[in-house]
Parts: C-alpha cells; sequence; structure tokens
C-alpha cells in the first residue's frame, strides 16, 4: 500500500470546477489530490505570422506555478525576467499534445491559448495541466460550434488525458504524487487519446536507467488510468463533448 | 443607483476563504464582488542586504494578474521578460502599507514575503490585495507567535485594510468594479489603520481635475468603508487577531 | 526654523534656464534648491498604437537620473538592464499629471515626448520634473502654435505645477530637501493646476500614518506653493502662455 | 528503400575525431552523415552552491546551433538575449542523460561541463550530441584518472549512446536525417547505457497519435542502433574506456 | 574655409566648468563648440573582484547620451534594456585611454569611476568625453593627495587629451562638428598624453580607404590639437595639477 | 627569436578550407597557427529597414567564441543574456571593414550576413576573422555573380586582409599569437586593401603609450604581413576571385 493509502493501480481522488471564470472562453479548476491548476481558453481571431492567410487556426499553451503553490516559495520567473527551461519544456509539451487531436484545417483562422497556473502542487502538475486544459479547450470549442462558427468538420478528433507513472522500491505505481514522484527511480509522463493511441511518451531514468519489462509495466498502468480520466472526461463535458471524435483530425 | 444596484455608500458583497493553500504559513483567497486574489505569506528566516544584523524583520510584496483574470487576456509579465510599470507601482504600495504598521525589531530578523495574485479582476484589485494580505500576514504572524518566537511585543500594531474611491458623474462612489473605474473621473485609493489613520492616500484625477470639495467626500466614504472592513478583518481572524495593536509599532 | 534658515511655507529658491538645449522642441533647466533637472520636449508626429487613426495626439514622458546625481553614485539603470520601480512609478506620474491639462483632440495627431533627466538631486526631484516639464511641453506647443498647427482649440487647458509637503516633527513644512525628506514621518506630492484643482494627491505614512487634520495641513501648504510656482510660470513663459487656459481641456 | 539509399534499419555513416581541440580536457568532433557536433568537455573544481561540502560532483550540459548549422540562417540565441526552450530542452536532456551513468559520489567535488556545438545539422543533433559528449566526458575522466584523483570506484558506470527512431509511411525507420524527420507522424528519441538499460524514451505524435505496436517497433530499431554506436564507442575509446563500467553507478 | 567658419587646423572653442555637481569628489563640464558633456569622477573604496588583495587601484568609465542630446531624439537604452555596441565601444575607449596614465600600485586599492554624459552632440563626444573626464579624473585624485592619502608616487603619470581628426574634400581636418563628420570620408580618434605620445589611434575609411600620406597628415593634425588642449588643461587645473607628470606611471 | 621560433616579420602558418559548410551560400574555415575560425556568409533577399527601397545592399558581421575556444572556458553569452563590449567591438570592425570594399549599389537590394564563429582561439582572432569573412564572403558574391545577378558592376572593389601587430620588449612583432598579445606594451590591428590602403588602423598602448616611431616601425610590418595574406588570397580564390577590383567601389 502507499503512502496515502492508496493501491499501486489507483489514481488520486479527482475533481472539476466548470467556468470558474467569468471572462475565458474555456475555464476549468482541475485538482488531482492536492495539485490544483487553473485552466483557461482563450479564443483570439488572429494566428502566428507562420500561419497567416492559410485558413488554418493554432493551438498554443503557456504553464506556470504560483510562487507558493510548492512547500518552499519559488521566485516568479517575472522577476527573474526570463522562463526557466522547466518551464519551457511544460508548455511546449502541453501545445504539441493538444494539437495532436484539433484539425487545425476546421478550426479556421483563430488561435485558441491554454493558461495553466498552477495554484497548488503535489506532482503531477504536467500531466493534470493537459487533462485539465483539454477540459478548457473543449468548453471553447463548444462555445464556437453552438455560435455556427464551422463547417462539416468538429476540430476536435479526440478526447485526450495524461498521467504519470513510476518506479518504485520496484513497483509500478499510477499518478505519483510529490513525495512519490521525489524517491522513485523512473519517472515517465504518458499522454493518449479516446481512442488509446499514444501522444506523448517521456521516461526519465536520471538515478537509475529502467528495463523493457518495466517500461511495459508502466506503459499499462499508464494506458489503465488515462481510460479512466477519458471516461471521467466525457462524463463532465455531457453535451459538450457529444461531437468530439465525430471525425479523423 | 449604481450599475450593480448598490447605493454609492455600499461596498461590494466580500467574502474570504481562509488558509486554501497547504503549505504557506498563512494564505486566504478574498473576493469583493468578481475580484477574486489569492494572498500567501511566506515567512523567510533571512532579511534583505541592507537589514543583516540589525535583529529587524521585513516585509516584502508581489504582485501580478493571472492572463485571463482580465476581459481581454494580458501577456504574462514572465514571457515578455520584465514587470511592467503598472506591476512595480502596486507591489511598492502593497509592501509600503504593510509595513507600516508592523514593528520590525518585534518581527525579528526575518521576512515575511506576500503573494498578491490576481485570479479575477473586476476593479479594486490593488486596493483588495492589501486588506487580503493584511489577512495572510495576520495569520504567519499569529503561527510564529503561537510557536513563542516573538518576546514581549507583538509585531503586529494595528489592522490594515485598504478601499477604492471615486467620482462619477458628480457622486463619489465608494468601491468602484470596472466598469465604474473606466468612467470614473477621479480615482482614489486609500489605505487606512484600525485606528482610522491615513497610511497611503493616492488620488488621480487624470481625465479631470478635482476640486478640495471632491476630494474630502472621497475620503469619507472611503473612511466608512475601511471601517466595515475591518470590523470584519477582526471576525474573520477572530483568536488569531487578538494580539494586534496591544502597543504601537 | 529648517536646517536651511527657512519658514515652514518657505519654497527654496528657484530659477530657470530656457531653451539649453539647441535641438528640442521646447527645453528648460529648472532648479529648486540643489535639485536640478533638464526637461526637454520633443515632437514626433506620430502616435502610439492604440491612439493611430483617431485624431488625438499623447503626451508621454520618461524621468532618469545621472548616476551621480546623488550623494552615493548610482548604477546606471542602461547597465542593470531594466528600469527599477521607482523611475517607473515616477515617469508614469509625469506623463499622467501632463495628460490632465491638454486636450489631447486639439493637438492632432503627434506625440510629445519629455524627457526629464535630474543632473543633482537634493529631494523633490519628482515635483520639480513636473513643473519643469510643464515649461518645456508649453514651449513645444507654442512652437507648433506658431506655425499654424492647430485650430481653434489650443492644446493646453491650463497651467500645471507640483510641490512636496511633509510632517516632520510634528509640523507639516512645505518644499522638504533631501535631508527633511529622509527624517519626515509622512511624505505627499501634490500636483495642481492653475485653475487651483487637484491633478495628484499622493501621501505616504510608511513609517507612521497619519491623522485627517496633517493631511489637511499639508493639503493646504501645497495649495500655496504651487499658486507661487504657477505665478512664476506665467512670468517665465510671457508671451509664449499667453493662450494657456483660453479654454477647457 | 529511403532516400538516402539506405535500408530501415541502417544507420548513416559516422565518424569522430578525438581531441580536436587543444584546450579541452576532453573533446570530439563527431559525425552523423551530414549531422557535425564539437563536444568538449571541461573540468572544473568546483560544483554547484545546491552540493557545496556534500563530497559530490556534478556534470552540466549547454547545447548550441551555430546560425548557419541550418539551411536557413537561425537568429543568435545571444542577440535575441535569451535562450529558446528547444536549447533549454535539449541541454537539459543532454545533463540528465550524462548523469545516469555517473557515480557523482565517485567523481569527487568538481563538475564536468560538456558543451555541444552544432556545426552542420542534418537530423538528430540531440541523440548526436549524447553519443558524442559521452565520449568527450569518457576522455576527461580518463585524464583525471590517469592523474590519479580518484579513488576505488570509477566515477563512469557504463557507456551510453542515443539514437533517433520514427514511423514514416508505416514504416520504423532508425537514425533519421532532417528530410525524413521533417515528413515523419512519430519522431522519439532514445537513449540507452551498454548493459542495454532504458535511460530515455521520448516519443512524440504530434501530428498523429501512435500504436502501441508502432511504439515497440521503433524501440527495437533504437535498441539495435544503439548497441552498434556503443560497439563503436568502445573501439574510439580504446584504452580510455577500460575502466568503464566496472563497477555499479 | 570650414563650414563654421573654421581653418582646418582650428579647435573649435572650448570651455570648462569646474565641480558643477555638488557631490562628486571631481566633476567637469567640458564644451567644445556645441558638444557639451558632463564629467564626474567617483571615488569608491573598493576594487574589482579580479584585483583584490593586489594593493592596486582601478579607473572606470561609462558613457550615455541624454535622449535629446541629437537632433533627432534617441530611445534610451535603459528603456531599450542594454547598451549598444557604440556605447560600449566608447565607454571601454574611455577606460583604456584614461588607465594609460595612471600608476594604479600608487593609486591604491580604490576604483574611480568617470560618468560621462552627453547633454549635447554635435561630434567629438567620444574624445570631448576623455578630455573632460581627464580633467574630473585630476580633480578627484588631487582631493585624496590632498588628504594625505598616496605614498611617495602621485598616481597620475602625464596629462591626457584627445581629438578627432578626419579627411574631407582632400583636406585634412581638425576637430570634426557633426555636419563634417557625416561627410568625412575618414574619421579618426587620437589621444596623446602631455609627453606627446600616443595612447590610442583609431582611424576608419568606411567609406573609402585611405593612404599612408593621409594617415601621416592627419597624425600630425591631432598632435598639433592635442598639444594645445593639454596647455589648456594645465592652466585649468592650476595648483590641482602641478604633481602630474612627476615620475614615471 | 620569438617563443614558436618565428622571426619578427613572420606570419604565423596558415591555411584554409573552402565550403566546409554544405547550406552556407560562402563558408571557408581559416586558421592561423592555432587560431581556427569558421566564417560562413549568409545572402538574404532583404535589406534592414533603413535601406529599404534605395536599391542598396548590406554587409553585416556577427562574431563569437565557443565556450572552451580559450584556456579557460568562457559562459556563453546566450546565458549571459547580452553581448559583452568585446564582441560588440569585434563584430562592428568585421562589418565595417567588409563594407569598405563593397560596392553597395552593384550589390543590389540584399544583405550579405557574414558568422565569424571561434573554434579555438590563439591570439589574432578579430584579424583572422577579416581576412577569412573577406574569402567567405568573395565566394558567395562569386555564386550571385555566376547566376547572372549583378549587372556591370563587380559588388566587390578590392581584397581584404588584416593582421595584427605589436611593440614587444622594444621590438614591433607581426602576427602576434596570445602569449605574445599578453605581454605586448602596444597592440595594433590593421586592416588593408589588396591596393594597399589602409581601412582601419587601431593602435592601444593601455600599458604604455607609444612613440610615432614605433607606430610607424608597426605600420610597416602589418602593411607587408597583409600584402603576403591578399597574395594567398587571390591564389585560394582563383577563378572566384576574378572579377574583384575590376572597377571602384
Amino acid at each position: 500500500m502507499r503512502g496515502d493509502g492508496r493501491q499501486p493501480r489507483d489514481l488520486r481522488p479527482f475533481a472539476v470546477t466548470l467556468q470558474p471564470n467569468k471572462y475565458a472562453e474555456g475555464s476549468v479548476l482541475i485538482e488531482m489530490g492536492d495539485t490544483k491548476v487553473l485552466c483557461t481558453a482563450t479564443i483570439e481571431e488572429k494566428v502566428p505570422p507562420f500561419l497567416k492567410g492559410q485558413g488554418k487556426g493554432w493551438i498554443n499553451a503557456e504553464y506556470s506555478m504560483l510562487p507558493r503553490a510548492t512547500q518552499v516559495r519559488n521566485p516568479r520567473e517575472s522577476v527573474r525576467g526570463k522562463l526557466g527551461g522547466r518551464t519551457m519544456e511544460i508548455q511546449r509539451l502541453i501545445g504539441r499534445a493538444l494539437r495532436s487531436i484539433v484539425n487545425l484545417e476546421a478550426l479556421g483562422e483563430r488561435t485558441i491559448m491554454l493558461d495553466c497556473d498552477v495554484l497548488q502542487a503535489d506532482g503531477g502538475t504536467r500531466t493534470t495541466s493537459i487533462t485539465g486544459s483539454f477540459l478548457a479547450l473543449a468548453l471553447a470549442v463548444h462555445k464556437l460550434s453552438a455560435a455556427g462558427k464551422f463547417g462539416a468538420k468538429y476540430p476536435l478528433a479526440d478526447y485526450l488525458a495524461s498521467v504519470s507513472v513510476g518506479m518504485l522500491n520496484g513497483q509500478a505505481l499510477l499518478d505519483l504524487n510529490y513525495e512519490e514522484d521525489s524517491k522513485a527511480k523512473v519517472d515517465m509522463n504518458v499522454v493518449m487519446t479516446g481512442q488509446g493511441a499514444f501522444v506523448e511518451v517521456q521516461g526519465t531514468g536520471e538515478d537509475s536507467p529502467f528495463a523493457r519489462a518495466e517500461l511495459d509495466a508502466m506503459l499499462e498502468l499508464a494506458e489503465s488510468g488515462i481510460g479512466r480520466l477519458i471516461a471521467w472526461q466525457r462524463e463532465v463535458l455531457g453535451e459538450a463533448g457529444l461531437k468530439i471524435g465525430g471525425m479523423q483530425a
């Protein structure tokens, strides 16, 4: 049994508040255990310079932690004057993952910007940000759809969620909290679609290389956990998610 | 009557969640109408270089808005690589205001850093940040006090709260929301103590200079509003606030 | 009596050199006691992006201190790579104050940039910058007027000057020098128009909150001092100031 | 057959120049096809602040591309004033990968800094940087060892190499060049040790999610390619590599 | 005859105000025609890290132009967030030139910082800064000497001045103003000592390469002009310059 | 005799690799003794804003050293976030020198960017960069010419090379290596054309002023060394250099 009483295959309790922000076109406050991330989706009727005039849209993401989201206060990146490598790595990951299930032609010449702000961090902030920002994105796309902004194709080709897995004391564990994460010998983040395909697989054995069998065990756990998260996403979105996956991206 | 049904002397509905953050030594989520600010107090057992070895503590503050706290998304200052003038002005104000009621000798050689992060903005974010960060500060100081960290003097010499006032259509109004604020010809932020003394008075008539009588009317409104806020702070803090003001700062 | 022999209601000796700079459209070297500020006004036939095509002009200001303007040398902000909070706060104040007496429609689609460079600082650099940059602005506007650039309305609706006041040893003092400023328990900067209306009132009691009666005493002193400064400005500008205030801004 | 005549399981021709730099403690110029990276290892007898006094060493890495390493010239990051997200991501990966096979206690309180400068880029610059910087690291560690700087344990616990794999037209391909990389639907970078364990597995299906069978096919190819690279590394290092892997990291 | 009525060998009218700044240890306002530079010397009782504990001092220089020192306003480098190449080049030149006549051992473990701020620019700002900052340096050194801070050796080994020369319409001209400078085909800055030795010779023929005979003609003119400037410096410094050059640097 | 066995008038052994980079329009790897610089010329079919629509081209240059080009590793300027003064000074020099022999009208509305990256430094990196980047520029211009991009005038009016000279132990020396450079009392960089005209003369006597006779001796040595380098450049370029100097720039 794990420190917080979970079995290896258990996710932490998760919850979501829909539309907590009165201005954003889509927003959720997502919680995975004590990790809390506010995700907002902003629709901008323009695209980056490299896409102008091509009739395609774009999805972008930014990620940040409030200074006291963590046990020890972290200096603000705005005060240090630049983004750290970890932040850049994470926000590149979030944007890439979301784009994998978006049909950019169907979206039309507009950008949806996802902002993931971590209010409290207890492990898995990047995977929780992906799972939450998919919801915010779905709400914003639904709003555009309700306003008749799209043609025959719905821009979201599938659901998307993410979870972390790791090896600790020879055991594969699902959805690590901070304490587990800091002791794990392997740390892996997996992003998958509603159809069960992989979008990102990132495994790191900085403290200790890992064997193929361990990789397989972790992938299997991730697959199972993401399946449960996507089932929950369907429930949460309800009618706002009905058109998702109706066609290929 | 005002756009949201209030009388000129009315504050917006206000509320607070105590200790929403599991790591910070003091934290509150304060709401004034639709303005929501997360304030955390972090205790650091060190002081800035210019205070080293003097047996005195320090209070610092940082202020930031989430990108989609506003109707139109604001680019992150971390991405732009520097703090804007408005941010600097506000966080200097918050720090200065809080220090006015802290006895730095009694605090001892430590720093309390107040982080004010605006989750949603609807006017009055700087005044709400001051009122909220006073509460977070009081919770952190109470925690230190409970741990026996202080001598005879309690470091908080008084309560502190802040409110905005303005002139709109020839009428002095208390606690402006964003819509009122953007139309007001004069905008004024006032910070006062529990004893009714002024800590900051900042009135600006960029669009239109104002007369002495208008200044007096606004000050009177501010005094009344701050009195109500401080009464509420006393209630909210309860036992954690009992030692405040027991001696001069 | 004060350290430099003045009575509480006395301004320091003040003087101005008109057009010390051979390139600027308007320039003055203003002195208040040992505080010396070079103010230049530059006319640029363009406006910031947010004003384009609206037929309105803009007034902007920048403020800086030479490194050895002060007793101890200050590192240059260009070397540190960013503007400090104090600089930003001051230049925002100068721009805002000047705009309050300018009719931006009457100015037409052009920007006047005021540069305030402090050659020597002995207290009151921000208030002296405002008083001096009003003169530089008036000279530049007069030059445009002489060249027939305006219609029926003159863009300057009023005179403008500023002074500092403070409480020291229980006494309200006008126009603090550096030594007084560093000991004052309250520090206040006031900007007023030739009609006697307030444009900015900024009072700070960081070291000690202040009472309403003290605020009133300081405001009265400021009003008196600014009146004398504006009378002097009228004299200094002479013919170049005759059209000011001929209509509402 | 592939555009350059290779079979899917073929690596590009690879070559190395040992010690091309007369100052660095270890250096190699590595070539994988037309990708050329200069890797230097610098020994510094100090450690980062967070490791001081712990008797442990550190391995760090920096990565950069010369402006004309690519078909279209890239602006220098030194001119833009900040590192891009891609650079940060890559240099974090290189450092993490190398640390996985280093026994930091055995290294002693010193830092080895690996600089990977891409002189010409034709796909696989990050994996080639890892394979090459392992060689530069091994040369530097051998030099320290020859000078009697270590105790019983040799700081390098294993060999390390990296290669890219991808899915193109339904086929898994090893060691993609730039043309293949830009058309691949999945792109994956794998880092492995001489013992055949995984250190990093990073697979991305931005343009199209991928199935478990595809993941397996790519991993198998990577395993095979890395095996060949490590065999070559053993040959290249010769005597300088004999002590590697003699004990656990 | 030249545009301003001078002969080719004529300097522009020059003048100096001694000690215009009440705080600096040495200061001058120097004018060469319409070029006006405020030079201040600040004594700091510390040296840069690379000189600590060696019993030697250091001379440093910074150079800046006020935004409206020129016909067209230049954006501030503090606002742009970095120093431009021209500024860096000039301040490196000023520091290097001054150090050539300073005996750093005799100066003792202290730094003298020269700040050259151009109030108005009409050609020759870098050479005027050198000539002026030598005077400010001499005043500061004299002050230290009067306070008995030095041993047997006086830290200033010689006088130092600088002037520009150029080729225009086939004619070598001394001390170019802005109009001449912008049309000259060769531009040269020369720094020399009171003994007539060269400290810096920087000639540039960007628009047109130049012959050896032209170089010789320009050097001869520079030598003559600098001789006159150093004679004037001796007069200006009077007693404060008597000890200069009494020994070798 | 010198430390490396050379006579005072000897250049170090020099060599060049033509077109080492497969993407750049022109590229060379030039070696002067142990100094190795990779120079690439990139043609961009656009000009800087200040030249738009004038039918003229531009030549620009950037210079950088790899971190371990030197005995002690230098931090990257991209990591420090800004270019140092030395880098700016050198790249301004390279660009200026190259422009002196280019007919910008004949080049047409395009920019050629020269990148000089020092792989290994042993004195004379700026002069070697000029000599090498002239070759890269000539190759790129020849390529444009072969493609029929020019009219009657060839854009290169002459050859160009550069060398350093210095005074050491009372002796003028040609082409200083790092050891000599660090001990020399005078250091001078000279750039000349194939016609024997001067483009840049930069002599610095920071440690000790120098006499006119020393200046003359150094200039004579530089003239002789540059003559040899330009003869070699003619040989190296062969046919690619035949059109150079066929007309005035």
